[in-house]
């Protein structure tokens, strides 16, 4: 390494989807580079509703960096959380010490976004960490707990009332997930319980489920999940959450302690903190090629970037644009230390997907939709394909299939939160 | 369920070895049987160690009590936190309501015993539960990370030092892992680190290690340990733990932010609130038939039960104790039910083991000793099939397999702490 102290020094904020890409893409590039992340794991968000739901452990899905960047000679990483950016002499300022750029990337994902109702902020569960997904797993387990000891109907009832809000795939696998947790495996631990007192209610705020996927595979979602007793209701905005009640729009009220938030993300809080130009949702507006205006040094990528390239609408905020915007800000990266000039970002949507539950998912790939038993083994293909780590993957298979052969869930663990500590 | 309302009804305190043993040999005894716990799982707390040690997940060693007690039918579980007993009125007092019993096995198990010392018990971390082993997990890689960015050697030493107190299994076990996660794995980790510069210090207050086994054994247990650069110190008695130094009889200093506390047990908190008469380490003091003086309805067994029955010295507060106890305890209820005079407890020392790392342990099975390579099949096979759960049993397994040949380990993650969040 010591030889490669003179070489330009990448620093990458954010061990997500789009940091750990741009990370791997400059193995061969000449420059160091450094990893910094508040967590020592690379964490493969999109099975968090699964752990929520107790069908893996955390560590199945959490990864940690150093053994991801160990093959990697370029490439270093640092736990620590990022404080601000000080753009004029380029250095980080962290939590354990300052760290000086030549180039910069800026990954650092998004965060939950409750679009200013602090009601559900303080008394919703999130669904973007580790703790958030272990937190929604505990109170789900709690709930059931509470209500199988629980006399008043009513109040049973209310215990017993999952909301879950929005109608992307997030919300959709959480509310399957559940639905089936209650159905198949519940059912067998509290055997005294009538489960047709557990209720799963889904909030859409708009006129359709799933956007990124076609009417057809929407109104497939919509009779899937109805299928598996969940109430899904369009149109339905939510205006707060006492921890009691879900008030919405219109003045309904939905007696339940359990409101999951899968209703919007904004670029993460570290953004408010470095000062480049913002967009919608806290994004930072970059140039197609993906540098930041006055700092080309600076590449912003994934959930916190916010592509100026006249188009209608914004890249979704999803995993694919990141990691392909990874590839392009490395490349542009050794563009600019040969002097030539950086490529715009040309994102090539690869599909969408969301799985409803057993056999059963919508998928959208180039164009073609698939629905049911294929589009659920391509979900299942590509998701136990992109795990980091052999052994991981082989675990969450095992567990995978342990639960659908045998109805069961491997992790109905109720974690003793901070407080009980 | 209904019909057996009216049987005798038996409440088991404890979801530990004991208490679940308990439950299960009275499968089919004419009674009613309610197991409580603060948790909704069993944990195999043996393997406690390996997750404080990146082993293994927390998931892999807890197995939910609704799904261990889902076959038989006449045991149901409750989650609640027993506060105190009304012996008089037979009724238990939860934080979720209360209960009444016919029959009472008090099954509590043992908890940390710093033996007065504050200092430890503010500073040091226990090794009990998963919220123990976790913080230890977390603790042991938050040291490395902090180290690899100090550059003052002495502060560097200093959170490099791991003092593990206590010659028994859970130190020696505790100490052996530590070693092999720093020198297999996070030498893997942090490439720019001297090991030789973390220490591992195993402190014993007496003259020997592992009590419980022969002089041969523990002297190879020694030498096994100094063979994995563990500094193990006999006659070495701590007096304090201000968090940063260990203070020990003498006055010796030992620089260090992470002490590991496997020095001592005592009786669950919960036996001081239930008045019947203790014993040495708070344990209540029960006849040879395990019942409790004067309420021949209730029965102590484990780690919080003391039998009176003349001997020398008192069974060690082990889980073989626990779980012949239960036995013994079911029994003598049904006994009880058919007037029949209940039997004593007698004690069958199936032996003891300890791992000391890859392919090394001790292990004294009927007076037999084994040592090196052939004790550590026998504690691999003893404790896999120990473990509940079929699905466990393969995924600790991969893992294990996993670790043994790629010297890895899974699960290090850095998990934010309750401050953190």
């Amino acid at each position: 390494m010591s030889g490669s102290k003179n070489l330009p020094h990448v620093i990458i904020i954010g061990a997500g989807f789009g940091g750990l890409r741009a990370a791997l893409s400059l193995k061969n590039a000449p420059v160091r580079v450094t990893v910094v992340d508040r967590n020592n794991y690379h964490l493969f968000q999109p099975l968090l509703y699964q752990v929520a739901t107790a069908g893996i452990s955390p560590e199945e899905i959490a990864y940690p960096m150093r053994a991801v960047l160990r093959s990697q000679k370029n490439a270093a990483f640092r736990l620590a959380e990022v404080l601000d950016v000080n753009l004029q002499e380029k250095r980080l300022h962290t939590d354990h010490g300052d760290l000086n750029y030549d180039y910069l990337i800026l990954a650092a994902g998004g965060e939950t976004n409750t679009f200013g109702i602090q009601s559900v902020a303080q008394n919703g569960f999130g669904l973007k960490s580790i703790s958030d997904a272990t937190a929604i797993r505990t109170q789900l387990l709690k709930m059931f707990e509470l209500a199988v000891n629980e006399t008043d109907p009513e109040k049973r009832r209310a215990l017993l009332t999952f909301v879950v809000v929005g109608g992307g795939p997030t919300g959709v696998e959480c509310a399957g997930a559940i639905s089936e947790l209650i159905r198949l495996v519940l059912s067998k631990d509290y055997p005294t319980f009538d489960l047709r007192e557990a209720r799963i209610i889904l909030l859409e705020a708009t006129q359709r489920l799933l956007p990124a996927l076609s009417d057809d595979l929407a109104t497939f979602t919509l009779g899937a999940l109805k299928n598996k007793k969940v109430d899904v209701r369009l149109g339905a905005a939510v205006e707060g959450f006492d921890g009691e009640n879900v008030h919405l729009k219109g003045g309904e009220q939905i007696a339940s302690h359990t409101l999951i938030w899968a209703a919007g993300v904004r670029a993460a809080g570290l953004l408010q903190h470095i000062d480049i130009p913002k967009g919608s949702l806290g994004r930072a507006l970059v140039q197609p090629t993906l540098q930041a205006k006055d700092h080309p040094e600076i590449f912003v990528i994934g959930d916190a970037a916010l592509v100026e390239n006249g188009a209608v609408s914004p890249y979704p905020m999803v995993a694919p644009v990141a990691m392909q915007q990874a590839v392009y800000a490395a490349r542009n990266i050794v563009h600019l230390l040969k002097n030539e000039t950086p490529e715009p970002f040309v994102y090539r949507d690869l599909g969408s997907m969301a799985t409803i539950g057993r056999n059963q998912a919508v998928a959208m790939l180039n164009g073609v939709g698939f629905q049911g038993f294929p589009a659920w083994v391509i979900w299942l293909l590509v998701h136990i394909m992109q795990l980091i780590g052999f052994r991981n993957r082989l675990v969450v298979l095992i567990n995978w299939a342990w639960d659908y052969f045998f109805y069961d869930r491997a992790v109905r663990l109720i974690q003793q939160s901070c407080d009980d500590r």
